[in-house]
């Protein structure tokens, strides 16, 4: 086979040390891959406005396939976060986190296994605030018929292309109804097409109510933006938190672009004890992208494995394993 | 001691069931409450444009104090959502939901402890929503100064007046800098003014990932009013459901309206099926505000003795008892 050519941004913080070990776990897998590595910057690029370079997005808009590790948008002026620089230049419209209780790491529950799709770029985070006068300010939710198809539509595409048998459009379209309405719409109609994927509409609130009493009820779950950032979140601490999910986002022209959504937590960086799996699990979701279905399988099985024998546990997971010895152990078992 | 009129709304489906439970058991507490009753009506009425009348809303306004059953907005056009009327006309500014682990009511959770408060006016349900071009959609989220200070004050208040250490301010300001800016510039003013209570800042979607990790780690919550909607019925999730949750209303002139959150579950109304809880619940945190704490104690103490034994459960809790039989252990127990 080929080698593929993929962007790999290790990110600020413990960044660089996990995605040290992802390259060491792909190497042992055998996964031709050839990485095209990207650093934050340290001035702001004006073509982004960010410190993140216009050469390394050109790199992902080349390559369509990429990993990135935790990025803290440096505090200051003149510039913007760099997650949302990301989403916005690469039009990054859907993010995908599937989230899985992972055998033999107890938490309060043991069933959770779905899929949340957050649209990724319009909704609550358009940007658009203003004092309309003193004391009073307001900001636009935007839903648009573009975007909330094109999410839709990867929804159900993903939940026939990975056996799901259910998609929830999660809303407020009680409250909010043309915004939210128009998203409903649109997931109704692309549910139409996929008559052999069962549809349903669940409130917001009544769904996180539901995901905490009874998380198996789920399968994919689609929404618009903030709730998807919330819902998301939410899901990851049934299993144990941002440590071990993993996520990826879909863009323009077909890019995938992995990404560990955890913190950059700069009070151990560089010291080896950082947890590297949610970034090997979101390689994971990159290499299946790629049809690398092979590798992926022996790279998740192995990661499983690891946290299972709980021998070799990071200090997030109550371990005292280091970032490089839960890394062998985990190529130990490839 | 004098009688106190105060109103009630028994509501609709199961709601004049569970309305006659906690006029039984106030009855047998010796609660020196004369109840004004009125029903949701079953024409528009024009001044309030819902099936509430004007009436009722008088009855509230007059007495400063009531209790509210579940009502169910009749689908159909020309006439506003009862519950939005309520909030509405009443100027009810603070939605205050204690959620506290029931002894021997086994979740996941055993140490649940805490007490959200929501915006209750304005937010994301300020209701001004628009098509800008075709396919495109736009609704306004408006925070104003002083609805932010007066949720923040009675956060605050409530806080001091109820022993509680600590107010998170729940937000999403690092994306609505301008909104959820001026909400959390707010929450820090009235701060300033109780150093004796600790103030934290924390992100919707962290909240909601440490919420179902360790809900011990929160005291009173509050926030903006939709974030209030998802968290509270979140934290309901937490120890069982809306069934057993208590919520009370803060309004203009010092109006409190205790209120059941849950449904008005038609399936199952008028059978002797439905559990009132969550209505009892709330109607102890009215008397507390009318300082018959006496009375509170004694009733919340059989309630919570009754659910705790498990003898006379409802069937939403897994048990076979009917409301009466519930009700009168209830009665025994005070
Ligand atoms: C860091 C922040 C801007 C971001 C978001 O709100 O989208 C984060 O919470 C996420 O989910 O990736
Ligand atoms: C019924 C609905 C309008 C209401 C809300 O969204 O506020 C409900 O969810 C609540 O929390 O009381």
């Amino acid at each position: 086979g080929e080698t593929i050519r993929a962007t790999l941004f290790p990110g600020d913080g413990i960044g660089p040390e996990i995605a040290e070990s992802v390259k060491q776990v792909f190497n042992v897998a055998g996964v031709p891959i050839e990485w095209e590595e990207h650093y934050v910057g340290t001035e702001v690029d004006p073509r982004t406005e960010s410190f993140l370079t216009w050469e390394s997005l050109e790199s992902v808009r080349r390559n369509k396939v990429g990993l990135k590790g935790p990025m803290a948008t440096p505090i200051g002026k003149g510039h913007r976060s760099l997650n949302l620089t990301l989403r916005k230049e690469l039009g990054l419209y859907a993010n995908v986190r599937p989230c899985n209780s992972l055998p033999g790491y107890k938490t309060r529950y043991d069933d959770v296994n779905l899929v949340t799709i957050r649209e990724n770029t319009e909704g609550e985070y358009s940007g658009l605030e203003h004092q309309v006068v003193r004391g009073v300010v307001e900001s636009l939710k935007i839903i648009t018929r573009q975007a909330s198809l094109r999410v839709a539509e990867y929804a159900f595409h993903y939940a026939k292309a990975n056996g799901r048998e259910r998609v929830s459009a999660i809303h407020k379209a009680n409250i909010m109804r043309k915004t939210d309405g128009l998203f409903l719409k649109c997931c109704r109609e692309i549910a139409e097409k996929y008559p052999e994927i069962q549809y349903e509409e669940v409130i917001i609130d009544n769904c996180c109510m539901t995901l905490v009493k009874n998380p198996g009820l789920f399968d994919v779950l689609v929404m618009p933006n903030l709730y998807g950032d919330i819902i998301s979140d939410l899901c990851a601490g049934l299993i144990g938190g941002l440590g071990l999910t993993p996520s990826c986002n879909i863009g323009e022209g077909g890019i995938c672009l992995a990404e560990a959504v955890h913190g950059s937590a700069p009070d151990i960086a560089g010291m080896n004890l950082a947890n590297p799996t949610a970034l090997m699990l979101s390689a994971v979701m990159m290499l299946r992208h790629l049809q690398f279905n092979d590798q992926a399988d022996r790279i998740h099985n192995a990661i499983l494995k690891t946290i299972a024998e709980g021998k070799f546990r990071t200090a997030d997971l109550g371990g005292k394993a280091s970032t490089s010895e839960f890394t062998n152990a985990v190529c130990d078992h490839i």
